[in-house]
């Protein structure tokens, strides 16, 4: 296929990790990431977006081994704050917070939350597109383990440490939201979407919860293929049982693809699913080689159902 | 004398001085300083109040040798910045952005700026107190050179390299704004009132142009002396020479005793003044020991007067 404009639908790490494959097997400019903005969070002074950021940290190959930030990053303001007695819970290392200062300043300055990433990821020299999946503030908030209040979804993950059971899931605004005009034209354009292996409620769910988003994905002339979060029938990262669990769903492809109902022309799983065109196979993404052969697959497969 | 309540009025790098030095040769808890905020900058999502954290940092005895910043302080976020393409004329290190952050979350949180700054002060076990000359903006802007158009403090003397000559000085806002309680408290409550050797005009100027100081320290029953500046015939840092010009003042002590009447009672000074009680000796601090001795002889000479 000469014209080849794939969209993926991602969170964090699982969808970066996808994402950082299909950059390398797709021509310069192929790939369009939509990503989750419903973490993001205002702190330090500074705009903080961690999927859309750590999805661009992975494409530039800046990612930190240790599954988030920068690499070889220092943490000197962090622990400056430490030393004046501030509660730093939310860990953001010295570049990676220029990064969300910079942003912070051209959103002040009235760019657009998408002007600003374009901005950021050509200092990076990033060859994919990465969008923020709306403009408006859509913000998770998550009410879980024993004190039931809603909290913020970094506050769940970071300071609650993301204990379960899970009670309930808010995507706070997500009513006045609306997929962005470049958000639309990508969906529009696109020969193939692709919703990423992310935790389907609180990462693709804020996606799909923008209104005009499921429209968006089910009027595109492209197939819709999800990667199954679920690898070896466990997740390996992040709560995404918990919240299969509170949504009355099975954690197996199965359930996945349930959750994605009735969006989907394919799944692409390591495990069987039912009633859905499958494609089976490992995964698992521990290395480059591993997301590059992922990544063509998942291509391979959704241009089969095109 | 048992209650010694030394209150001195300061700028940056001189006055910052001489508060080491007195911090040193009062007892604890005797000096109070109030720094000029005229310089503050709302910059990299953190507010900045140039003249009071030096004179924290001088009085904690973590000044960095450069002269300003935090001994030993990292510059990784500016660093970072840099690498996004942004044109980095305000450098600030890490340990002091962190500072300059804590502030804001304070102020934000409903602190006052002198709330803010004791709580920072604490953290580096200042057994001084800082205050800020007061609590609304007040922000000195400069018109000088060939571009005559005002810019602020901070961008004219970095930007702009401070080139003269002056040919305007604003203390925006200062007609809104009053003496905090605790100024007032200090100079109602004070045994000596010292103007430290900073720029009389846009370090101690925005200082004594706060509708109601100059009443406040004529007000006191302490004595009021100044420690001129100029060392040597010479300014030894800052654009002093400029303002003094612009101002239509000698630069010479006896243009300092006039920027200041009729506020004096003496002044300390190396050279001769006409007219008022003078105190001549060497005036130069370059190290601690020097300091402390001037910090002696000033206290000293106020005592005489009062």
């Amino acid at each position: 296929m000469t014209d080849e404009r794939v969209v993926l639908l991602t969170g964090g790490t699982g969808g970066a990790k996808l994402a950082a494959g299909m950059a390398q097997a797709l021509p310069e400019g192929a790939l369009t990431a939509i990503a989750n903005t419903g973490d993001d969070i205002e702190i330090y002074g500074a705009y903080v977006s961690p999927d859309p950021d750590l999805v661009c940290f992975w494409l530039g190959g800046l990612i930190d081994e240790r599954g988030w930030g920068l690499r070889g990053d220092t943490f000197a303001v962090m622990d400056g704050l430490r030393a004046l007695g501030r509660d730093v819970w939310f860990n953001l290392g010295d570049r990676d917070l220029a990064w969300c200062m910079e942003r912070s300043r051209m959103l002040a300055d009235g760019a657009t939350h998408g002007e600003a990433l374009a901005a950021l990821g050509g200092h990076i020299g990033l060859s994919a597109r990465v969008l923020p999946m709306c403009e408006q503030p859509v913000r998770t908030w998550v009410s879980a383990g024993e004190d039931s209040d809603p909290i913020p979804f970094q506050e769940y993950m970071i300071r609650r440490r993301a204990v379960g059971p899970v009670h309930d899931v808010q995507f706070r605004g997500a009513r006045q939201a609306r997929p962005s005009e470049e958000v639309l034209r990508a969906l529009k354009g696109a020969s193939a979407i692709v919703i990423g292996p992310s935790n389907p409620i609180v990462s693709i769910g804020p996606i799909l919860a923008v209104p005009g988003m499921r429209e968006a994905l089910a009027a595109s002339p492209a197939p819709v293929v999800a990667v199954s979060p679920i690898v070896g029938g466990e997740v390996l990262k992040g709560p995404t049982a918990d919240f299969m669990s509170h949504a009355g769903l099975p954690l197996s492809a199965a359930g996945v693809a349930r959750c994605y109902e009735p969006l989907l022309d394919g799944i692409v799983a390591d495990e069987p699913v039912g009633g859905l065109q499958l494609r089976q196979t490992d995964t698992a993404m521990p290395d480059a080689g591993a997301r590059l052969r992922l990544a063509r697959e998942v291509i391979a497969f959704a241009r089969s159902l095109g």
